[in-house]
């Protein structure tokens, strides 16, 4: 399994992942919103044509060719947005390689939707590979810029660097304390959002939250990537100081992490919200040296696989909600063995 | 470990335990609320000595030299009542023999209160045993009997035969299917007792009633043994028949007692209130088949030993509530690995 979400990254007890994405639009078309069948199609061929040009492994799919749980799939392990997925009546691509960390979505909000992605606290490096990748891009086509504004984007706030990094965060024991919203008032203030799990207008499940830049124009990537990266740690810094706060009662802690343990490794379904729930505690246990049966790969794992998608794609078959919840909890159990 | 209470016995999915208990009291003493402290003393004097010639290796034990612990685990196993091991200012006393399944209290409300005990439904084992003691007792004292009226106890309903017969019974599935109070109200119209866990007044807990007769004048105790054992084997057909409905559901039983089983094996403290119910659902899970990790000597052992004083009689220490609950959880993880 090399796909870059089961793997571990710096700061992996709070910082689950990084991603930096870049809007770009071509110059020759206008922007989706006027966008006709046609150009829609252009789009798509232009790219298409660019793909062995482009190299990282990158491979050329179409929207209409993804079947829906794989669609839901790529949303849940944050690949492509949950408004892509959904889109029905325009021609949409992805151009992703095999590790998945690479991932344009193609006629989504702007032409082109560059994401690059991690896990872990990883923001310079990805940046970097974000940047190479755009350069030697706009080598093979020509985006829309202007040399007042930069990069021309759908959404005003997207204009200029076209840059938005987040990085997902898990903050369970800020929850558990009741800081979590003083301290995302405190992220808010300091030009981030924080928004839920698969982004804008979603909630956050289990204590995850996405945290990323709501300002591209007049900062230079550097300095978004330096201002999320303070932001960010500022963040694990108070939420291992709520970790610390709560382990002054370690019985209560380990009580609590325990029994989502058994609940987890023994229940015989799982709702997925449930599941959200005790995975949140589980993995908090494991962070905090308190579970010792996990690891960092099983906690990974777990997260993903028990997602309706994943659940799905990882059986091979579709399956109602009752269905899942017995799959869930048996999969949960396979991966706790 | 050869004690009653940790053996398996007939029917022992639904009847925990079987109990007979003879009040009997010597013709030359008052009945204890009219006995001096002195009277009370020349009546354990009187059976201290017989205690040889008595046999069944009997143990005369005075009350005041029962630490408080002991009593409790005694209260706990049924062997004493709760109303005994609180007397402070009465001289009592036992007779027990080491595998706890002959124990006379004495000066309990009667002079004598002979008791035989045996997990499962062994009521005319227990009653032949019973009548076998009490035969060898009356040679060698003299109880008070009237040709009239039979045996002479302090309660009205004790006077005749003074024989008191019992079942303790476990009906988790009658208590789901919400059918536990119309069983319970048959089983009383009936001419039968129901209580809780530990008798007359007290609360069920964990799903187990005790079932006794409420009549001992009249009825030979053979007759009463009959009856009871009637009423008893309604009562597991009852509880059977509500187990099998509860399996067409196997699902949701199945994760209902696995869920109990989990949070049992994995949690950091357990109060003695929500251990009964775990422990209810897991013997139910064990009973059916389904859960597979435990058997009936873990059971009784696990019902036992996370009783408060015998959790503190196995651990050899007093301990606070605090402390229990963490030991509890200790002692539940230790016997279910």
């Amino acid at each position: 399994m090399s796909n870059w979400y089961l793997q571990n990254g710096k700061d992996s007890d709070v910082v689950i992942s990084s991603r930096i994405r870049l809007s770009r639009n071509l110059e020759k078309y206008p922007f989706t919103s006027r966008c006709t069948e046609k150009d829609f199609q252009e789009i798509l061929n232009e790219i298409k044509e660019i793909v062995p040009s482009l190299g990282y492994g990158l491979k050329y799919i179409e929207l209409k060719d993804i079947d829906d749980i794989t669609k839901v799939s790529l949303v849940e392990k944050h690949v492509i947005s949950p408004d892509f997925a959904m889109k029905e009546n325009v021609k949409g691509a992805i151009l992703v390689n095999d590790e998945e960390n690479i991932c344009m979505m193609l006629n989504e909000e702007d032409h082109i939707k560059l994401q690059v992605f991690s896990s872990g606290q990883e923001l310079e490096n990805l940046m970097n590979l974000a940047i190479e990748i755009d350069e030697k891009l706009g080598e093979l086509v020509t985006y829309s810029y202007s040399k007042q504004f930069g990069f021309l984007n759908v959404s005003p706030t997207n204009v200029g660097t076209g840059c938005r990094a987040s990085v997902m965060v898990h903050l369970p024991a800020l929850s558990l304390t009741g800081n979590i919203n003083k301290v995302l008032q405190i992220v808010n203030h300091f030009g981030m959002n924080v928004r839920g799990l698969y982004g804008e207008g979603t909630q956050s499940g289990g204590d995850v939250y996405q945290i990323s830049n709501n300002q591209c124009l007049g900062l230079t990537e550097a300095e978004i990537i330096k201002s999320l990266k303070t932001i960010t740690e500022k963040v694990i810094e108070q939420e291992r100081l709520a970790r610390k706060y709560l382990t002054k009662n370690p019985l209560e802690l380990e009580d609590r992490v325990y029994r989502s343990y058994g609940i987890l490794k023994y229940a015989a379904r799982l709702g997925a919200d449930e599941c959200k729930k005790l995975l949140s505690d589980v993995k908090l246990g494991t962070d905090l040296g308190i579970i010792k049966e996990l690891d960092d790969n099983k906690i990974s794992k777990l997260n993903l696989y028990t997602k309706p998608g994943n659940l799905q794609k990882y059986l091979g078959k579709e399956l109602d909600g009752y269905n899942r919840d017995i799959k869930r909890a048996e999969v949960a159990k396979q991966i706790l063995e």
